[in-house]
């Protein structure tokens, strides 16, 4: 079948009145048709969800058969009863499928704190079900949104000892997105086989390199979770550093293209932004400088205004807590040179950069020069929008 | 004379053409008639605006005549010239006041990195000193604006051996204000007299008890300057504990209460929220929770929303990096219980916080439920109008 999306795995999702929008897609389900090994990062908020707290008891085991997901609802502080509801959640979906009930994963995304309603969930089973299909992941992208305008699928091959395989990955996120994750919810899927072991070294090395640089608010969120589940379908093994260095790769592509795809579609977003700092101390301080420009709402609402204010990032800069010598720092917009040692290029650069800003996507490169470190972060402009969505989202 | 703000200082200011605007107070000067004690208490931003940087060493003398400041320009990012212009600003002004150079401080906000035009400060600097009066603090108030709504003046007195003394302080800041300092300027007059050391002690005990407690956008300026000058001219005399224990709290309630005049002018702001935070293992802990909570952009539109989205507080308070037990938490607003063990306390609760997010001041309080540490933040919504102004701050 030349559609699926990944060999060896079905998808599927419903309207089951979770949302307030009535007829929505709501409720998906991601089946692996033998046992997948799997891997998972959650989120590192104190406070965490029912289905993160069940997630990473299951997870232990390394198998996985189906991870169900619903929008509309976080089950997040939600006590015993959230719990309670998290673990049918899992049931009804593995009595549905004909698996064991601890081989299903379960996430949730929504609001906090109000009751999930399980019985729209057990009456929307058997027709999830009837969903089920090789080519019906965009269906699952779709049913993960909350204020999120696009559905996010990526797809990548390699080959390991003459079999392809592919990695193919679906994710949600908009808002409370910031370093240390978001509200975020990442399925992978991959026909390759690879132990959980591996599976999780390959995860987290990827996940730091992509979901753990974007930012759109700086809220993290209660639900995030990652999940990589591999079948093994294609013939293809990862099972020694020669084929992680072919496995590795694709699952970074995958999830930094998702990340890129979450920045862009940052709640009231126009604009997505790199911040490249080099000439860090160390690339951990240079980390910390790219974190501090790309947080700073004065620094993003003038990127909405189409405003070179490079005076605000140089206070961004100077609050990171590394230390730093104004007297040095030099700030690029894409190409244009804005800032040299530390103080302003004058009009004629000012008048490039106004181009450079009304592009939907550049760089802003900041050179401490002070040493070697380097580390970039993607984020997003601050628009009236983002106020609007949030202002209004529960009502 | 009844009306003066303070025994043996005046005060003035005028239209110098710094501000875009035309014909608005933008240049003021406070002067003591005789030689004061001073200290001060400078921004922690490793990028430091010229006139910060020349205060920094002045005020090593411990001893201040007067104080220039301007709106519309920062002074900031602006190079060696930056530095000669600040030198020159003060010159201006000890010249015309007829005090020695190195006992003039100076302070600037407004846009970074432009270059100060050093000629209309020294054209308006005649006018300047012909406005000089005892009754004209306020104006000085009016020239330190930026994007501030009203100026900002507070005194109280108190009795120390049978002589009443004054402390007066006027404020500036609106955006970029948050703990440890913000684009923020202020300044304290006192006819007490007391010793540089003890100022400082106090000034800083102070600081840290308002202006390090409020936050309006999680940014920190380049500028931020709190000084306190003392001119002994009411005759009491701060130099014992016991009289400290006088002064101290006078000096503390003018400058909490320009903290929370900050906060109400915040950029935007429709509404002044305290988050109180009790029961940590210590007041750190405490803090660093009612920080987090008073940063976040999600609970801040939900605020500007009138939205009692407490999810979003519980999710503030899992990332703000310290030990909590989701499950003991209780969340109030004002005596309206929302959150108790963790989950929420239905919709009577909701209909009755609404009535609370109704008002433009109230009180957020979570009990952690885990010691006794316990701190408060002061923070404001974030609305539209924050993302507004900030996007078109420099055109």
């Amino acid at each position: 079948m030349e559609n699926r999306f990944c060999r060896g795995f079905t998808a599927g999702a419903v309207a089951a009145g979770l949302k307030k929008q009535k007829g929505v897609k709501d409720l998906g389900v991601i089946y692996s048709e033998v046992p997948a090994s799997v891997a998972g990062v959650f989120t590192r908020n104190r406070v965490q969800a029912a289905p993160v707290r069940l997630d990473r008891e299951r997870i232990a085991s390394g198998v996985c058969r189906a991870v169900i997901v619903n929008s509309g609802n976080a089950n997040c502080c939600t006590g015993s009863k959230g719990m309670a509801d998290a673990v049918s959640m899992a049931r009804l979906a593995a009595e549905g499928l004909g698996v064991a009930e601890e081989d299903v994963l379960v996430a949730s995304t929504g609001v906090i704190g109000q009751p999930l309603d399980i019985e729209k969930v057990a009456r929307a089973m058997p027709d999830l079900m009837e969903t089920l299909g090789p080519d019906r992941l965009m269906d699952v992208a779709e049913a993960m949104l909350t204020t999120d305008l696009v559905p996010k699928i990526v797809s990548r091959t390699g080959v390991i000892d003459g079999h392809p395989f592919t990695v193919v990955g679906v994710a949600k996120g908009s808002g409370m997105i910031r370093p240390d994750m978001a509200t975020m919810l990442c399925f992978v899927c991959t026909d390759a086989a690879a132990a959980p072991e591996i599976l999780r070294n390959a995860l987290t090395r990827a996940v730091e390199r992509s979901f753990n640089r974007i930012t759109v608010d700086g809220d993290t969120s209660t639900n995030d979770t990652v999940l990589l589940m591999a079948n093994g379908q294609s013939g293809a093994v990862v099972d020694s550093p020669d084929k992680e260095a072919v496995f590795g790769p694709a699952l970074d592509a995958v999830l930094l293209e998702l990340a890129r795809m979450i920045v862009q579609d940052g709640e009231g977003a126009t604009k997505l932004v790199e911040i490249a700092v080099s000439g860090a101390e160390s690339d951990a301080e240079a980390m910390a400088v790219a974190d501090a420009v790309a947080h700073s709402n004065l620094v993003k609402t003038a990127l909405f205004g189409e405003d070179a204010n490079w005076g605000r990032i140089m206070a961004a800069v100077g609050r990171a807590g590394v230390p730093v010598d104004p007297d040095r720092i030099a700030i690029r917009f894409d190409d244009v040179l804005m800032v040299e040692n530390g103080t302003g290029c004058g009009e004629a650069a000012e008048a490039r950069s106004a181009e450079v800003l009304k592009k939907p996507a550049f760089t802003i490169s900041v050179a401490l020069n002070m040493g070697e470190g380097r580390a970039s972060a993607l984020t997003c402009d601050f628009s009236v929008e983002y106020v609007r969505i949030n202002a209004d989202y529960r009502s």
